[in-house]
């Protein structure tokens, strides 16, 4: 379990000691995310010794989310004062698939948490991490409509797609159509700028996309369908989906 | 069932008269939003003696998605056109809870679809169609890191308000602190400026958000615990979630 700060460190141990239960503890570290996390390495020491302290606690060691340039130089500092306490950083947990394949560099992480490689989308074509090929997540979608020459409108908006928006405006990438721009979602339909397409999409054909965000889009789906080749060989249900309580 | 081309009205004659079974269909027109939809009244006229003439359709007349101020005298046109040709037009159906309010004024609506207004959302607020005290959806969320003083993380992110982000940059209004902005969205943190709060949120409170997009949010969950005044009477079922296919 991860944790940043005093106040949850104790209650999280009361918990646990509470049941006779005794947890690992991870002292979340923020290594220039901005987001959760310890803001020194200095207060990620101050948790560590808390957690080895409290009953109910286990002192596990550090964990960031993501893994950026500074990660790991900052996670070294923190483990090395944590060291000079007299207690040990068994684990160095480092997260995201934007910076997977350079986390071993540093030499400080002893575990990676990447979850959208197994995927691949189009935000991360876009950051360079993965191409196109490599993008195992599909959305088919049909064109339902063609109003003007420039517009095709497709039976996927955001709650097919997810509303996450590239920085060059499209929510996705149509495959066979690769110049055309998803400029808008609403609910149910995707408008789909195909001015620059030669040709341009048909009416009722049925596209293939790489959504931007493979997560987000996957949560809104109960199934996936599983292909190996051209053949579909399962449908596997989104287990996690919904979970949020 | 509504169609704006040839095309799909030809198609969807086909399947029907193939069952033995007649639909009655809506031209769907482009008043305006720039979506699906006939671009002239003149198209919606085709359109209209297509389906009246073809098997398995009948012609029901015209719809629009949202209702804009311009929309009623677009319609208007239309229907004389086609009632020029000796057709009835039974439906002019309007779209949207923005200009529902509104859609009664031009006189040539005969039916209004309206969704949001349910529930309102923070979009709605916006735009003055709806006060925080209609909206009626909310999101109970918990402050589960204060990792700096002008940054406190919430426990509710992407898959939980859904990821439609207000001209403000806010992705939702928290009540009891309505000078916060949640300015980012992971997809399980919300990330939020307290910056400008007094009191900011404490560690561990739990907070009552209004998200920006009510549709997009239902969407994302399975139930819904329904409330008067302060107790929980029912846990409704999200019935349509998931039904993309």
């Amino acid at each position: 379990v991860g944790a940043d700060s005093e106040a949850v460190l104790r209650e999280l141990a009361a918990a646990l000691a509470a049941r006779g239960a005794t947890a690992s503890l991870l002292v979340d570290c923020d290594t220039g995310f901005g987001r959760t996390g310890v803001q020194s390495p200095e207060d990620a020491a101050g948790l560590a010794e808390l957690a080895a302290a409290l009953p109910g606690l286990r002192f596990g060691g550090l964990m960031t989310h993501p893994t950026l340039p500074g990660s790991g130089a900052w996670l070294r500092t923190a483990r090395e004062l944590i060291e000079a306490r007299g207690l040990g950083v068994e684990c160095v947990s480092g997260g995201g698939t934007p910076g997977a394949r350079r986390t071993h560099e540093s030499g400080v992480f002893t575990e990676l948490r990447a979850g959208n490689y197994v995927f691949g989308d189009r935000l991360g074509i876009t950051a360079g991490h993965v191409h196109e090929v490599d993008c195992a997540l599909r959305v088919r979608s049909t064109v339902v409509s063609t109003p003007t020459s420039a517009r095709a409108i497709i039976d996927a908006g955001s709650k097919t797609l997810a509303a996450d928006r590239a920085a060059d405006g499209s929510y996705g990438l149509i495959v066979e159509h690769p110049d055309a721009v998803i400029y808008d979602l609403s609910e149910e339909h995707g408008h789909v700028d195909v001015s620059r397409c030669d040709p341009p999409p048909a009416l009722s054909e049925v596209v293939t996309i790489v959504p931007n965000h493979a997560c987000a889009t996957v949560n809104l789906h109960d199934t996936v369908a599983l292909h190996r080749g051209t053949d579909e060989v399962r449908i596997a249900r989104v287990a996690a989906r919904g979970a949020v309580r």
